[in-house]
């Protein structure tokens, strides 16, 4: 049965149970509409977002939940008993106090949001649970995606523990290890002769003839990207329930930083933080930048790029969220940034030597951004910032090969150790 | 300054602050001795265990505790300020009902523990961490492992995050992906000319040698191994402050079955569980089976094997603590088994498929292991079960990489994709 034939035969107005979720609108005029698994509004073309009606939301509650992001499941669009089907059960990963980054960056404080601890070591974890969950309630049977990396892991991780088929379209020239790391949980994954664009354009194709797929990305989209403000609902409960000064967040689709921003927002809105000002900063690799040189031209619109950098990621040349993360950065007072790829690298390696924290190259951006806005004085040095650490080094590797190393190669005797060390 | 001149400068009979711990003790016959960074007592030659005089531990205040090992400090060798030192913040990892696996394997209720969820991905962060914590009061310098993976993340990025420097000797032959992960951290990885005998050797003459260097599983061996206790504390707290009915562990030096069994049993005695058997079983991959051996023959003693197996977290082929587990193991009424490396990648897979837990070859040994005790009747059907999985796939990608792949590669339309799935 599909989708659509499920909502047909419970009644001429279907309600899903999506928690306090009551309906989707749309980003750029307003237009409100059922919530149902669409994702752009037909009255002005913009993305649909979900709209709520929060009732009265307790620390006290929260604090006694799950510890997942389940505890936050009264402000995602997720049913009441979300917690109760076998789900990867991601988030409550930890926050990080970085006084030696700190030191080393010439600040006052920073913490990292270290989403390494995920089931499958990225964020994606998180936004693909929440996906799940309103997929399920919507009638749909299968979980798909396309990706490159992190978002395939997610998605056959999380159908192969909800007992879901899967479909996950990747471009067949994907490195070895991500292909192996998505076809373990043994879905269908398919190898895609073409590009990412290839890819993510077939997915919208499937998506429309599919009616019992759920493309985590295109047709749930709107209940999929809201995993995103578990990030800061997560910061803000660690921090004692209060917003954070500063934060980095690094800019693929953007959707990460508005959904951040929407999650403190709400946080406030339901009381259970104080309003405070909060300034944004968004992080981009220079190889795929179309934000940050929107952010710095003084642009409304994203000119859409090739994208060329390790970062891969990231690498998101028609970033659909751009304009709203330009909004958002705009408004908090924040700046968006753009690094080389070697400083990417450099980034990773802070982060590790001054921390213990493997981040993949995402991580390095963010990092290396940071580090750029603390020099050019946009970072304020006696602010506290966060940086948000979303993926793992293990899966970017190729990324350090040529700049890491033993220190020495050495004969198995204490002579030879004590030489290699200068002792 | 030393270890050794640092406690000559505190007095002539130095006392550690290490929280309830009071004396080491020899396992073969008892002898006492007070805490000091030793590993064999010099009356029986037998291994140094840690011994405590525990007070009154509340489960109240254990749930009101760090999430993390640290909250379980008052059963642990270390200092009552641990946590204010920066640390990796090990442990707190998720407790998994399996029940798509238990359908799988025929069985009424299995639980994984996840470890892939630590810090760097294996259960090693928690023993470097306690490890770290001891070498810091006895006043070391410098945190050092011999290591062929794990181990070798864990120290490096523990040092790393303590601002310590570390040295870490690896075989030089090792595989590139796990040089990278040790040395990214940035402190002295040695890469040294011979297997890891050599190696280890190597680490025993050098700890003798310098006396700051702390060697987390050669000179402070004893702390070390109390941390794989937190895997038995925390399964007992997730399962609401009780012991599970049986468990699979696997076995490498053996070290982590014992302390599971001496984690159980300290709860009982402080009376943070009640008093219930748990029957403790002990995995091993065939190709490295000495334990498993000794254990269907009725020896006592272990016969070193030389190892050949694709678990080489689990390959040590002289087993230190093999003596001590056959003792757990039949005390327990628990059992032995070892699988063969095919076994074990289909144990990986069948995890994946069924849970979405992507576990390295130490965990297929578990999963097949568990499976093989299943089928032989020795794993009761109608008890629960919890699976040890200690490290991370992504660490041992080789493994899985001749068996999975995609369902095929298509051209990007959907008609292709149809085809390919068989619609």
């Amino acid at each position: 049965m599909t989708a659509a034939a499920h909502a047909q035969t419970t009644g001429a107005k279907t309600t899903y149970d999506l928690g306090n979720a009551v309906e989707l609108v749309s980003k750029e005029e307003g237009h409100r509409q059922p919530l149902a698994p669409e994702f752009v509004s037909l009255e002005d073309f913009s993305p649909l977002e979900v709209a709520y009606d929060f009732g009265r939301i307790r620390r006290e509650d929260i604090e006694a939940g799950p510890r997942s992001i389940w505890r936050y499941k009264q402000l995602l669009p997720v049913p009441s008993n979300v917690d109760e089907h076998p789900n990867t059960e991601p988030g409550c990963t930890r926050l990080v106090r970085a006084d030696r980054l700190a030191k080393a960056l010439g600040v006052k404080q920073i913490w990292i949001k270290d989403d390494t601890g995920n089931p499958t070591h990225s964020f994606k974890d998180r936004v693909v649970a929440v996906a799940l969950a309103a997929a399920r309630e919507f009638g749909f049977k299968v979980l798909a995606c396309p990706s490159t990396g992190n978002l395939a892991n997610a998605v056959a991780a999380a159908a192969a523990r909800a007992g879901w088929d899967s479909v996950v379209l990747v471009p067949s020239t994907l490195e070895r290890a991500k292909i192996l790391m998505s076809a373990v949980y043994d879905g269908s994954l398919l190898a895609v002769d073409g590009n990412y664009d290839d890819v993510n354009r077939l997915a919208t194709e499937l998506a429309a003839e599919h009616e019992d797929w759920a493309f985590v990305n295109v047709n749930v989209r709107p209940y999929y990207s809201e995993g995103s403000k578990t990030l800061a609902f997560e910061v803000a409960e660690q921090l004692g329930w209060r917003i954070p000064e500063q934060i980095v967040v690094p800019i693929a689709s953007g959707s990460q930083l508005t959904k951040v921003d929407k999650g403190f927002r709400e946080l406030t809105q339901v009381g259970l933080v104080e309003d405070s000002p909060v300034r944004i900063f968004g992080a981009q690799a220079t190889g795929c930048s179309p934000v940050a040189s929107a952010f710095k031209e003084g642009h409304d619109v994203v000119q859409p790029v090739r994208p060329d950098t390790i970062a891969r990621s990231l690498a998101i040349g028609a970033p659909a969220d751009g304009p709203y993360v330009l909004d958002v950065v705009r408004r908090t007072n924040g700046a968006i940034e753009d690094v080389t790829d070697e400083e990417v690298v450099e980034g990773i390696r802070l982060l590790a030597r001054t921390e213990g924290i493997f981040a993949e190259t995402a991580g390095g951006v963010t990092v290396a951004t940071a580090k750029k806005l603390i020099e050019a004085g946009k970072i304020d040095p006696d602010q506290e910032t966060v940086l948000l650490i979303t993926g793992d080094g293990l899966k970017t590797l190729d990324a350090v090969q040529d700049k890491v190393g033993p220190k020495a190669t050495v004969a198995p005797s204490t002579e030879a150790v004590n030489a290699a060390l200068g002792l």
